[in-house]
């Protein structure tokens, strides 16, 4: 891909000398950055454009062509694909749209394109995309205009799934003082997507941070991969969030929606930093530009009461700790500042204080203190403070280096302002305390999780009779035909998940039989096969206390059965009616492969969505903290002197769930409601589970 | 107030020749903007400022001042004050801090000095802040320096508890192309606080939109009323939440801290819009000044397929609709921009289209089409782009006026362009999606409140055994003790609200004869005073099933109650034990004044924190929606099949304890714990009560 980024002959093809034309705006760019090596316009007339004589023909392009930027009309494309094949060029970026993104016809002429170009070995990036970027190479290849004096170079490269991002993130960072590496619009993702840009970005020692804006993730098992091997920050703005939105987005790259609570588990045990908004992009990139905050311990330091006051609000919201101030430090502060301009707390505000050389000093004494982290809030409110606040970022610069701690400015006055000094520093500046305080609190997790991600561990290998399993999963699939409840239950316990005592009846002796070995109460329910959705009513009788009752209920479930056509039998099962009521669940996502799901059971927990996910497998770890990040975890520790539950056991039935997903690959769906946790000590107990395959 | 805003004469005092000489920098800020008026410089030096003359002394001063700004050290002012006094000056503004924020010594200084004023009838702002400003008459009286080029006259007024956040505020708010009217830096509210600033302003003809920004809120209640009252949006940024920052906001301007939930319902009552950080400040005045979103059907816009998927998103968030658009106007847009370019969905993708007057016509065809307000993002991609954008905001300017609806109007690419546009153009900009959606929903979200508000009704007055309450309130009070668990139970039973059936024994023989009237089961309590802390353990014995448990358990609690010094007998009480728990209280907020609570009980509940609060009286609708606005609300309407439980009784229950708080004042607390809520048309129970008076 190094050819891609660098190349040193470009052809540019669908040129005119038209004022509107796209391909003269591709070649003015280029042009206009100062591109090195040579450009060759090719269109359908002969003419000049930008000093260079259009070729009418691809066959007239000299030898060594390294890369071909097209924005033709789509239907052309093909061909020239052909044309660039016979002259050996290897990377073609396409720029036109009206592929798969707009219709059928466009669908197959995409799929005819790429058969094209994997037969000569090219290429392809895009097409519906505005190229690439690579500001080290002063390489702009969009057609879209740029300005040069807004692009910076800079450390962060980007890779956008929509043009217009693309172009705002280019420009944003480039004017928020980060500046850019590389950038490439990915188009349809015809051929190369997110996972080969990053690939090599990763490995760019020109990008120190990634940002990824996705409409859609089609390899997400394989980005996570990629991406939890990254020592560069990563962070990708993942739109199309909610089915409502996915009409847009089909046409606008061929995305497809997934289930978000996916991608955020996904992106959580990946690394990647999430940002929903292009805003949030910027500022995380900011905060990661410097050294990561590495714990709670924050200094808040003002030249506003007011602002201090409201970032100290933001700090709580954030977790953070008021790092207290030794009483040394504070005595030094208060020496050289004038004992009535400075109260002794944290947050300290120096709001009467206009010597620029002592904030530093400030900062500086307070990062001895042993902060994790500054929140530094400035504004310019005397004349010449904007000069003054260029030598004030640099020192920042330097003591983060220095004390690898992070300083988060934020810059509060006037925009015109704030623009000036981003022009002369590139320290990074906030516009808003809360966005300040979030910054922290972003490195501060991301740090966090790396650190738990080095701890991690594999998943244990649990034992399994997986003769039971892989037997049961071959009737089922030998007989093309659904899981029934039973053999459900059958599995899960194969896999080491205790279930309550149970049986197929095909009669009530039978069933009184069972019920007497069992013991009173019991449950009857139909042997129906699964379903994800369950049925609501007459498939079960519950706590049945007697022969009596359970003749009774016998008729009335076997009458229901052959009313609605089942005919596997009524199931018998020991009642279980204390513990805690949890559903678990699991299931294969199309982009991340196997998920896991824990949640509270009930109608309560049901109102209050109180669920997590996992991507599986489990480790311990995982498993661990799947539990722990339940909002109403300490129900089960233990509250108000209650009793706790068996955490240990729910934990190694997830981590069994997990291992049952992972081998045996026919298993799309598993749902394990209720399982029972019981008292500690006494173990979990599964009530009811459904097992969907392949079919 | 108007000669506060309006003086024709003012006098500077505390003045110096020097260069960092606060006193002057205030005759600079006033000479430099052009103030109309005489200034006079007061000091205890002779000398000249500003080409005037400095007065040695407050008996030099011409006749009629109409304000003096004094910044003089502290201990001076009080007879400042009284020279002001001799000179008949109505109006003192005191910059000056260290008073009652610093010290003990600074809080007395500031009572003489209030002491004086109010002798010589004179009103005070400040001290601690920064003075006022007023636009319309070019008056800016802080000493801190203002660029004159950056602030713009406007209709907003700003007041701030905190003279950075003044400051911060007004040249946000010049350079977000909005403008100023009138600010005031309250500071410490010595004389005059926010009511009084606030009642003012809502009469100024030149004031638009007023903003809060407040670390305390001494007078909730008249802040409340007065602001219900309001024709203009208030915008109040509140800080100060957390009891970990109240440190340094009392040092700052004596803020105490109260609880933020009940200023967040006492906000919402009054139509106040709460904004938590400046940007957010900026933000809600950039929608208020545009009409109202009347509805939840919006359109997207975007010139970047990109940017629409991330607006709806967030759309769909906050709770927005997208509007369909007819086939006959999306078939004229389709004719006017070529078939390939516009995909027929709301959002709408203009990204390929660069006339920009279309653009207008599309809005404009948007807003016929019924939509309640519109998204439109906006990025300068082209040459001249920002030069086109300018007509364009006069185009939405125009749209927003003539349909009553607004187009929150999202300008992505670059700082410096937003900067040189917002120059050219008063139309609001939003610089994130996220911004902008959010703003059309706080905008729908005030005018619907403020829609509810005008058909709130006045609460019921409901029968009442007043006598039985005002007698057991009487008693208590005339004994010096709090009440008792029986007098507390007494209370809520005359107030209306039912309780289970219960009776004081002083004996066994009494218990069993009262659970022979109650029937079993029945629960025993100590009779304990109420406190607002539940005993734990040890006071009550429940569901007792028969005479042998009920002497049994009655000799436990007699042997306890005695252990624990409680000598008024145990309360036997029928047993309930079907129904919804639910929580219900009241107390006395030092600000707002009475507040009442609803949440549901049990240990679930009590994790998911779910409770609404309301300011009392409760009108029927603020009944309603307390019971609605609970998260689990659908655990009371009956979901999955479930029955439904008595809404309408459990409204009437907290009508019936908001009547009690507002009619009895030495009421300061109440909390009725559990309160069973009884399936639909069988009423509530309550269980348990505590009531604090005054003592």
């Amino acid at each position: 891909m190094q050819k891609l980024f660098y190349p040193e002959r470009i052809a540019v093809i669908g040129v005119s000398e038209r004022r509107t034309n796209a391909g003269k705006h591709i070649m003015e760019n280029i042009v206009r950055f100062g591109f090195a090596g040579d450009v060759f316009p090719v269109g359908p007339k002969s003419g000049t454009v930008c000093e260079r004589e259009i070729l009418t023909s691809v066959d007239q392009l000299p030898a060594g062509i390294d890369e071909a930027i097209i924005i033709t009309p789509a239907a052309l494309i093909p061909d020239i694909v052909d044309q660039c094949g016979r002259k050996e060029i290897p990377w073609v970026i396409i720029e036109t749209g009206g592929f798969g993104e707009l219709s059928e016809v466009g669908r197959k002429l995409e799929e005819e394109l790429l058969r094209r170009a994997r037969a000569w070995g090219i290429r392809v990036v895009g097409p519906n995309g505005l190229g690439i970027i690579n500001m080290h190479a002063s390489l702009v290849t969009p057609f879209a205009f740029f300005r040069k004096e807004f692009l910076q170079p800079g450390p962060v490269s980007v890779l956008a799934q929509s043009g217009g991002v693309m172009y705002n993130l280019v420009n944003q960072l480039s004017s928020s003082n980060i500046g850019v590496s590389k950038a490439v619009s990915v188009g349809n993702k015809l051929d190369l997507d997110e996972i080969d840009y990053l690939a090599y970005l990763m490995d760019d020692d020109e990008t120190q941070i990634i940002v990824l804006y996705l409409e859609s993730i089609t390899r997400g098992r394989q980005l996570m991969e990629l991406a939890a091997k990254s020592t560069k920050p990563i962070v990708v703005q993942k739109v199309n969030r909610y089915p409502a939105t996915s009409q847009i987005a089909l046409f606008h790259t061929q995305a497809l929606a997934t289930d978000d609570r996916v991608v955020d588990a996904a992106f959580r045990e990946a690394g990647i930093v999430r940002a929903h908004t292009i805003r949030d992009v910027i500022n995380w990139v900011k905060i990661l530009s410097l050294p990561p905050m590495r714990g709670d311990n924050l200094v808040i330091i003002s030249r506003s009461g007011g602002v201090a006051i409201s970032a100290a609000d933001f700090a709580t919201e954030h977790g953070f700790t008021l790092h207290p101030l030794s009483e040394t430090f504070l005595d030094t502060v208060q020496e050289k500042s004038g004992p009535k301009v400075i109260k002794r707390t944290n947050p300290l505000d120096l709001g009467d204080i206009f010597n620029f050389d002592f904030f530093a000093e400030v900062a500086e004494g307070v990062l001895k203190e042993g902060a994790d982290g500054i929140f530094f809030q400035h504004g310019a409110a005397a004349e010449g403070d904007i000069e003054r606040t260029i030598p004030l970022g640099e020192a920042f610069q330097r003591l983060c280096r220095e004390y690898q701690k992070p300083i988060s400015l934020c810059f509060m006055y006037n925009e015109r302002d704030a623009v000036r000094i981003k022009q002369s520093i590139t320290f990074p500046m906030f516009a808003d305390p809360l966005d300040a305080i979030r910054a922290l609190a972003v490195s501060r997790d991301h740090y966090q999780r790396g650190r738990e991600r080095a701890e991690e561990g594999t998943p244990p290998s649990l034992p399994f009779d997986s003769d039971t399993i892989g037997v049961t999963l071959d009737r089922a699939r030998v007989e093309k035909r659904p899981l029934l409840l039973s053999e459900a239950l059958q599995i899960i316990e194969a896999a080491g998940m205790p279930c309550a005592r149970s049986a197929v009846c095909r009669d009530v002796d039978e069933a009184l039989a069972h019920a007497d070995e069992i013991g009173y109460p019991v449950g009857l329910k139909i042997n129906v096969p699964s379903v994800l959705h369950k049925i609501e009513r007459g498939i079960m009788v519950q706590a049945i206390q007697d022969h009596h009752g359970l003749k009774e209920a016998f008729a009335t479930l076997t009458k229901q059965a052959q009313a609605e056509g089942f005919a596997d039998g009524i199931l018998i099962q020991g009642w279980v009616s204390h513990g805690m009521e949890m559903i678990l669940g699991g299931t294969v996502d199309e982009s991340f492969g196997p998920v896991g799901m824990l949640g509270f059971g009930g109608t309560y927990a049901e109102i209050f969505r109180d669920t997590v996910l996992r991507i599986l497998p489990l480790t311990e770890k995982k498993a661990t903290t799947m539990v722990s990040d339940l909002r109403g975890y300490p129900l089960l520790t233990g509250v108000r002197g209650l009793d706790p539950f068996d955490c240990a056991q729910l934990k190694e039935a997830l981590q069994r769930l997990s291992q049952l997903m992972i081998s045996f690959e026919e298993i799309k769906g598993i749902d394990v409601n209720p399982l029972f946790v019981l008292p500690q000590g006494e173990g979990v107990v599964a009530v009811d589970a459904r097992i969907v395959t392949e079919t």
